[in-house]
C-alpha cells in the first residue's frame, strides 16, 4: 500500500464530489469531532446548521479542521483534510448558503427540510487553507 | 427531518459494524482530523498506523474525540462520537491490534499490507468513554 499526494486540483474535486464532511473543533480543553452536510464553493464549505455545542465550540475558537473522506468501489480512498476558519453567516450570508445547499442537493428552497423543532438555524462557512489531499488508488 | 438519540446498544452497533471512522486531535493551538480504519473492541478502537502528524499530536496531548457515520441506502444515517484517550502499544498490545484488525477484515495476519516504505508502524488504542449516538431514519 502506498498513499499518494494528490495535486491541487484532484484535493478540490474531493471536495467538490462529496457533500457529508466532518468537522473538528476545540474549546474549554476538549475537542470534537462531528459530521456535516456541506456545499463546497471557491475554497469554502458553506453549512445550515442548528444550534449546539459545534456552534458554541466554534464561536468559542473559530480555528477548526475540516475533513472529507471517499471510499472507492474497488477498496482505494481519497481524502481532503484542510485548517479552516468558522464564518458565522448573517441574513444575506445565509440566503446564499442555503442557495448553494439547495443547488448542491437538486432541491426547491422551499422544500428543504425543516430545522429541528425548538432550535434555530444557523448557517455559516468555513473558510479552508491549503487544503492536502491523499489517496490510495487500488 | 428529526434527530433521534440512539441507544447504547445501537450506538455500540454504529461503533461495531463500521471500520473507518476519524479522530480528532488537538496540540500545538491546532486542531486535526483524520481518517483511519479501526477495529472496534469492548469500548476501545485499536487502529496500526504509520508514524507521522497525529501520532506525534496524541503523543502530545492524548485526549482526543473519535467519530464514525455511515448513510443509509434512502437518504438516513446513523453516528457515533466519543471522547477518549490515545493508548500506544508495546509489543504485546500490537499483536492484539494486529490480531483484532486481520479478524475484522478477514485476512491472515501475513498477507495484511506492509507499512509505508521507510516508515515504522504504530499501534495504538482510544479507549472511549460514553459513546453517544445520533441518528435520522428516512
Amino acid at each position: 500500500m502506498s498513499i499518494e499526494v494528490l495535486s491541487t486540483e484532484e484535493t478540490e474535486d474531493v471536495l467538490a464530489a462529496n457533500v457529508v464532511g466532518r468537522i473538528g473543533c476545540h474549546a474549554g480543553g476538549r475537542t470534537y469531532v462531528v459530521p456535516i452536510i456541506y456545499a463546497y464553493e471557491s475554497g469554502s464549505v458553506y453549512v445550515a446548521s442548528v444550534e449546539g455545542r459545534k456552534i458554541r465550540m466554534m464561536r468559542e475558537n473559530p480555528e477548526v479542521c475540516f475533513e472529507v473522506d471517499e471510499r472507492g468501489e474497488t477498496g482505494g480512498w481519497r481524502s481532503a483534510i484542510a485548517d479552516g476558519t468558522y464564518v458565522e453567516l448573517d441574513a444575506e450570508g445565509s440566503e446564499l448558503a442555503l442557495d448553494l445547499l439547495a443547488k448542491r442537493f437538486g432541491r426547491e428552497r422551499g422544500t428543504r427540510p425543516p430545522a429541528a423543532e425548538g432550535s434555530e438555524t444557523v448557517c455559516f462557512r468555513i473558510d479552508l487553507r491549503e487544503p492536502s489531499g491523499r489517496a490510495v488508488r487500488r
